[in-house]
């Protein structure tokens, strides 16, 4: 656990009136401002803002005993910081040093007295109180810690059920302490921005709602009229698109959501997005609002972020990267090799060549002879054999320029030099090739893209700078797929509500599966970190969607698609991953290190132990009763 | 409905961003900043903000068709208000006329026209945008209007479920965009002044919770783990005092919180609270942090409130207001009228004051006999009678100083003026006398004080100001108070974890009954909207309070004692209810108006028809099934 030595970074201390700092849109004449945290309360001072200025200062200090050392020390620590009380070792001290050293370590005190100049020899250049200490007059334990169940600085090498259960402990680490605050100056900085320079609304909406029809994710609430149940909406979605109906013309809320998945790694049952719609503006009007978003909220100690961000559409994205969420720190593309190889006398190739939408692709994985060894390259075959059954063909590039591969003996010399041209390789560097159906086979190297990367940097080999922040938007998404288990149906790629891309309307009526849908991505590091899009706005045309396409119900949907018809202006909007978006900021290995009291990937707060038993008594009201699993499967 | 003709009052405009302007906290070089509503979209000005210096400029408009004139003018709408446009009656300009005068109202339209002055005479002072028009050069529907159930100006006259029903139509009037947008500006204000100038820390925590033990008012939430139930916590008290053992310092939370009551008027299943705990904090730290914020967060228009707020006690409340809430923006204090009364030969009286606690009590009504009839009397009389078994003793102070009563033939002269003198009635006014147990008169006469206040206003004579603000804490509770199905038993007066009085705490292991807690109430106009109070932090205290004064079961709070005893500060905290508070400053009937979708008093939304049916198939994931209430009473 690293323990608070400088807890307040830069950006933390100067952010927190960095309202009047507009980084966005300076201002002239703003004044940086510190928050007063020591107003109402019985310390005079934190732990970590005394330095040499203060010295000769009388101070009242509260805070939690992290060390105690040889009857003269104690480091006492609070959110800010830590700071060395000196024990007087006359007999007149003789209380206090009692007081300060026979109380367990983690009890919380208040001391008074003099902040002096550290000895010559003993300050501390990498603490930001180490030029001084407080030669304590009294000392008060305010509240006494119990035998902990763990030494606290060993705490985070404990597992996370661990430090979910004591959750309370684990939170005064200094990374816990910066993970909240930086979230919680973050999403004030993008209140700032929305609601005072954009004129945003933050409109609160009921999370009390009704089920969406075959909305299976969706958490339900028994009411106390029989059969009748409430639903935890996924989002605000049909809320915010009643209030552009309504007028509000610019909502935004940092909206609690709720999804049911059962166990997922790192998925929350509840999370949080910053949820935006505005009437009367088009995607390039989301896109600018978005970025100068979270350019004006980014932490100054992350430094800073390009704007425009750059656009790769969902078809490229696919065929490049392999994913419609590329991670752009690194480049390692997949190229379009048909052409060289079409000739090459390879049956494995031919064949593949031959199937509708075949292709041969590759990637080249820089100094991958030098970093990965022979077993990694087939483990990444099993992969993409498991995962989308598909055979990866690698080419090793040796030291000496000649290839070791299947492939090698049906190549000539100018093929050879032909294909490493194409890829981009060097020597030293392996080339993965796949073949077959388009979609596939660049799914497949997008997945070996990134193992290989991981690999890599496991390896030694750097190829993202942990600094790095590449921001992506990703446009141009079909507004239909396929369904997976009846192909010849569609569904939204996103939702119904997204509308068809200008140019594509027409095909609505006639070739649904061709039309793009005005949806946009924004993907940050390889994750996508927000979504959103132009509404359909025509009642008409929202009908037509939702029976004719998607051949669903309305009648669950009447009061959206009246709506629609009484005025509804054009509107679009987005929603952005507020724990995705500050995981990647700080760096975290999981949401749950960015949210206070997260439950674990089965869905339990390990700290309360919930969810928990309720009596049919309990349930009474509710007029539902548990079907125990056996009873169901003895009907 | 108030149709939007000045929407953003002086408050709203100046507000959007007072930030920079730090009332509470002036600042050197600070720069008022209007909001940029124009930025992203298609529009170039709202209807709101065209003026005489706009003139000759060419602007293009976004909103909705209020009223279409003779062909000549069209009213456009939009958030911020209304513009008149108009159409030029030459050919060129045919087509414009038929798009703006065909298209129903309520449509949206786009237009795009140059802004000229109104010609001599027809400037409209009562508009903000009455100096000038925009004369249209070419206009676009963006979206028809349907005919509408109702017509719009008619629409608050219907009754409230209409409203709720097309929710999104009443949200176009003045007043719900006045009081959504004032409630969103007003909690951006508290954000800026808790967490940039004063270190809060904005912390989201979990709303599916596990059940209180004995909480009969959280909503259920079945779990995918059979029996298992996830509850809605009413509060995020557990988490806020886990945050400060977390050493998180100073925590706010705008909160989502749940409450299930059923059916009751002016309640909502889900509402939202202030939330705020900090460390080290006695209640007058408590009190002032509030005093400032709501001073910082007032809205300019509604005038200054003064700080700091007048302080009563909880027994001081009850026998002057006989209320813990009182409404102090009017007197009509209640006077201990006993002695005076003593030794007055009437049966009823000294029958009463023999009673254990006996006192006998008055209000005088101010010029009662002018504005209030005989029936008026009586019927406070059966309401006292019905709700609290108490009978009202009224004495009518006639113009010739003659008192009609029953009592008046009891009272020799000197004790007729001894009486009027101690409750300083004058001619004219109402006495009104109630004898018997002091706790149930001092309730009674303070039913009867609210209850004629509102009679006399609704006769005409006006006691309280629609525009007085009065703020008043509420302090010394009781720590426990008796359960009223059970007199020998304590319950807690607000919850478990309220700290007594430090000058009371010996009492809690002798005489808990007689200790006051370290809790506070803030009262507006006499209603409740916040309550809080010093925690205890103290494990063994909390342990004791627990079992041995309110015999609970512990085992469910196991985490929050552990938590205790592992080094918890001395904290404490306050909620403010936010619905409440935004209906009292825009003076609203009932809360729904104050919240974009609510619910009905009986717990339903109107619009979506939630809570709804949902099928056995859909219950199955959560092994639940539904106990019909047929099937229930068959059993």
């Amino acid at each position: 656990m690293r323990w608070l030595r400088c807890l307040c970074g830069p950006w933390l201390r100067r952010g927190l009136c960095a309202a009047l700092k507009a980084q966005h849109r300076p201002l002239s004449g703003s004044v940086a401002l510190e928050a007063d945290v020591n107003s109402f309360v019985s310390r005079t001072k934190t732990c970590g803002e005394l330095r040499s200025v203060h010295i000769g200062q009388e101070v009242t200090l509260c805070g939690w005993i992290q060390y105690q050392r040889q009857g003269q020390f104690v480091i006492l620590r609070d959110f800010q910081g830590l700071t060395q009380i000196v024990i007087p070792q006359d007999a007149a001290a003789s209380h206090v040093k009692k007081t300060l050293c026979d109380v367990p370590v983690e009890s919380v005190v208040k001391v008074t007295g003099t902040v002096v100049s550290r000895p010559p020899g003993q300050t501390n250049p990498n603490m930001p109180t180490g030029d001084i200490e407080v030669k304590v007059e009294t000392a008060e334990v305010l509240n006494s810690c119990k035998k902990l169940p763990f030494e606290m600085k060993d705490f985070t090498k404990k597992n996370e059920a661990l430090r979910m259960q004591y959750r309370y402990l684990d939170m005064r680490s200094a990374q816990m302490q910066y993970n909240l605050r930086l979230r919680s100056q973050m999403v004030m900085k993008m209140r700032e921005y929305l609601c005072n320079y954009y004129g945003f609304v933050d409109v609160e909406t009921p999370t009390l709602f009704k089920k969406t029809p075959g909305g299976a994710k969706e958490f339900v609430v028994p009411s106390r009229e029989a059969g009748k149940f409430y639903s935890l909406p996924q989002s605000p979605q049909q809320f915010k698109q009643l209030l552009m109906v309504g007028g509000l013309d610019r909502y935004f809320q940092v909206a609690r959501c709720y999804r049911d998945e059962g166990s997922k790694p790192d998925r929350q049952p509840e999370f949080t997005q910053v949820d935006i719609e505005m009437s009367f503006v088009d995607q390039p009007g989301i896109q600018a609002l978005i970025e100068g978003l979270l350019q004006y909220s980014w932490p100054l100690e992350k430094g800073p972020i390009n704007t425009p961000f750059p656009s790769i559409s969902y078809n490229e994205a696919l065929s490049v990267y392999g994913t419609d969420k590329p991670d752009t720190r690194f480049a390692m593309k997949i190229t379009d090799v048909s052409d060289v190889l079409r000739n090459v006398q390879m049956e494995f190739l031919e064949n593949h060549l031959s199937e509708p939408h075949g292709t041969i692709r590759a990637i080249c994985i820089p100094q991958g002879a030098k970093y990965l060894h022979d077993k990694d390259l087939s483990r990444l075959n099993e992969m993409t054999k498991f995962q989308f059954n598909q055979v990866l063909l690698p080419l090793i590039l040796r030291p000496d320029v000649r290839l070791k591969s299947r492939l090698a003996k049906f190549l000539n010399e100018s093929k050879k030099l032909e294909l490493l041209k194409a890829v981009q390789a060097n020597v030293d560097d392996v080339v993965v090739l796949a073949a077959g159906e388009q979609e596939k086979v660049c799914l497949t190297l997008g997945k070996v893209r990134l193992e290989a990367a991981e690999l890599l940097e496991a390896r030694g080999l750097p190829l993202r700078k942990p600094s790095a922040f590449h921001f992506l938007w990703v446009v141009d998404f079909p507004l239909f797929l396929q369904k997976e288990e009846s192909p010849s149906e569609l569904e939204s790629a996103h939702h119904p509500f997204t509308a068809p891309h200008p140019s594509d309307e027409h095909l609505l009526y006639t070739e649904p599966s061709k039309v793009r849908g005005q949806h946009y991505d924004l993907v940050l590091n390889g994750s996508e970190i927000g979504g959103g899009s132009i509404r359909i706005h025509n009642a008409k045309q929202q009908c037509f969607v939702l029976e004719n396409v998607l051949k669903e119900d309305t009648k669950p949907l009447a009061h959206l698609l009246e709506a629609l018809d009484s005025g509804a202006p054009p509107h679009g909007g987005i929603a952005l991953g507020l724990d995705r978006l500050i995981c990647l900021i700080v760096g975290a290995e999981s949401i749950r290190d960015v949210i206070a009291f997260p439950k674990s990937f089965k869905g339990r707060d390990l700290m309360s132990n919930a969810p928990d038993d309720v009596s049919p008594e309990e349930l009474k009201p509710y007029h539902i009763q548990v079907s125990w699993p056996s009873a169901e499967t003895q009907k």
